[in-house]
């Protein structure tokens, strides 16, 4: 092993247990402490904007230089409006409840004594990911307010940026009286410092990873550390044979195309046999109208081309394929169970709507889809934390365990038994 | 790879399958009906008593044979007692409510339409366990009431004794019309077995190993699914400078002896300086009178021998050692800051508890312990899902994440959100 790899592991060791210590200070500091810290970065935001700009046209120009895709660069960017975004979602996370020190159960033993069961913060989370440097102080923020350290790698296109944010971070923790560890940027952009990271079990208790399905999959395969995951989406919208027309149209083409690039965007769209005549050329026609490209199996096709709507033929990958583009894959289906049987086949647990006017169809299918969030006739596109209420997002999980679906302040706690008596013994 | 290796991988592939399978059916299945699996299952061990005592002959014989410790033969045994715990802890979780279908949280978004919070099963749990055959049955029924498929992989020395209680697992699910593969027990020693079946997140949504820290350990490491580790105790309990003489006496004398063996039980006693000479020589001489191995820090020692009580030097290793035994280290701390970082230091962030008359005292403590059980006032001795109300118990976390301590039905549920509206759509 190199000196340098040696090095890197003693330095993201060294941050970690750091991290750990600190998250002891912060699980017992007060709502307001924490706020107050909060506040003042977004504050260190607003007036440093200029210096900010200076890093961030660094990560820009390399972006540039290496040939990075337009797509990416533009993650990149902070542009004023970005900016604009994370000092406002600072102040909004500020102004939510905190979630620890709640006491969700309590239970009276027997023998008199009491079992409460409080929640706690996490202790010290890693976040893993990728190009937009936003998520370095929204990340900060929504565990600093849930109690948590944490420990950021972001992605090395953002290094520059990041490292600016990290810097007022540090800052602001420091001029509000908490420890400077209790958020930390890993300072290098080695890869030995991930693969050190996730098998720091002794020290960080969970790990989330969020990006392309590449990373996500490298981290859940690498790490001894729990893992929350949140991988994309392939949502589906099925049109059932009691379904209204004119809803199915509204829905299928808002779960499209209301913003195409989001995980909660529809990519497959299941229409009943029984209507399949009578609606299908409608809704492909309002999708058309609407820039998307029609993917159909041979059902679809033949009565979308007896109806001189354009598609091409669907492939088996295409059902499992997250387009995030203005494509949909369209399938004829023989009845509700086999709509059912096709999610949990080729979706990836995220969102899944059925629209029907039959409320014993619409409970099949709720209750039958596998999935985080299932709708009966409203919009795939609103899962996400604000929608749920939660106030704030640290990510949409695709997980089962521990949290499914948008994942809030709450979602970065654990909880602990606390029990109090006086002198009870087992006997 | 060997021809055996490949199909070892093929067979517990299938195995996955089909328990991904059944478990999108028993996720809608009546409380009733797991009932009569369950009660069936019950029945059939009874019925068959005499024959299962054969298979578990079998195992007994080999281990013998293989040399295997008297103390593991002895869980290896089905005793008349074992037999009937089965069938009563069968008995009762079919009396427990369902934890699924439950509305946990609901929120009516701004238009109109409602966001409902719903317990659901998990899907499928890999049960990773060694030589306690009662395990096998223990773990079928509480994943079956909980509407999760699950997969057994149990030690080698029980495979005879564990594939006939399977046998009664499966006859219980086709006399009840359940699918018969809702909860399946590995057909082979192989250890490639155990390394395929870590590696099918595609099927699995959860690991749940129990066995000593080697096994768990080796899950960890080698799982691409979430895993639940249930790691052991290190507990400790702290006398303090306000405790209750008597009452610190009879804690940490019950916390250790009542049953050493088990994960709850403390292997750290730390005492306040300031009562160091007047309490701990009475509370070490009655570990003593125990049976108990007393290994003292320098301070503690010097009081010790001053007293006449026996006691040898504790080594830097004893503090973090789990004896499941008569024995117990000894320190004194300074302050309660310094109990608390110790706890923070060497417990496994178990169960953790003072001895103190000062509510102020206590809630630093409670607050500042870093631990799933932290009691005042009350013997570790206590964790444990029946004690703490939840009826049934399939394990104690020491994860931070999903579930933290004991486990019992519902912490083997996720949840989904079922939204119902009338076409609303994302602006």
């Amino acid at each position: 092993m190199s000196t340098q790899t040696l090095d890197i592991q003693s330095l993201v060791t060294d941050i970690a247990r750091e991290a750990r210590q600190a998250s002891l200070v912060l699980a017992n500091v007060s709502t307001e402490q924490k706020n107050r810290a909060i506040l003042r970065l977004a504050e260190l935001i607003e007036e440093n904007i200029d210096s900010l700009r200076e890093e961030n046209a660094k990560d820009l120009e390399a972006a540039k230089e290496s040939g990075l895709s337009f797509a990416l660069s533009k993650r990149l960017e902070l542009t004023d409006r970005r900016v604009a975004d994370m000092v406002e979602g600072a102040r909004q996370v500020a102004a939510l409840p905190d979630p620890t020190g709640e006491v969700m159960e309590n239970y009276q033993h027997p023998q008199g004594f009491v079992i409460e069961k409080v929640r706690v913060p996490i202790g010290v989370i890693g976040i893993i990911y990728e190009s937009r440097p936003n998520v370095t102080v929204d990340c900060a923020i929504l565990c600093l307010k849930s109690g948590n350290a944490s420990i950021l790698r972001g992605g090395k296109e953002a290094f520059h940026t990041n490292t600016a944010l990290a810097k007022f971070v540090t800052q602001a923790l420091e001029e509000t009286g908490l420890p400077n560890k209790a958020s930390q940027f890993i300072p290098t952009k080695d890869r030995a410092a991930l693969n050190t990271l996730l098998k720091l079990d002794q020290y960080i208790q969970c790990i989330i990873p969020r990006g392309g399905e590449g990373l996500i999959r490298f981290v859940a395969e690498n790490s001894t550390i729990p893992v929350i995951k949140h991988f994309d989406g392939i949502c589906t919208v099925y049109v059932d044979q009691y379904a209204d027309a004119e809803m199915a149209e509204t829905i299928v083409v808002n779960a499209k195309c209301q913003y195409p690039a989001v995980c909660n965007a529809a990519e497959n769209f299941l229409i009943h046999t029984s209507v399949a005549e009578t609606q299908l050329p409608k809704i492909s026609q309002a999708l058309v109208d609407n820039g998307v490209e029609l993917r159909a199996d041979a059902k679809a096709k033949s009565t979308l081309d007896a109806n001189g709507v354009a598609c091409i033929d669907a492939t088996e990958e295409d059902w499992g394929t997250e387009y995030l583009d203005l494509i949909i894959s369209i399938r004829v289906v023989d009845s509700l169970e086999e709509a059912v049987a096709f999610i949990n086949t080729y979706g990836s647990a995220h969102s899944d709507a059925i629209v029907t006017s039959s409320k014993e169809q619409a409970e099949h299918f709720l209750n039958g889809v596998d999935a985080a969030t299932v709708y009966w006739n409203v919009s795939t596109r609103f899962t996400d934390g604000f929608e749920f209420g939660l106030g704030a997002e640290i990510g949409i999980s695709t997980d089962k365990l521990h949290a499914r679906g948008p994942m809030g302040l709450r979602e970065l706690c654990s909880y602990k038994f606390q029990i109090s008596g006086d002198g009870q013994i087992k006997e």
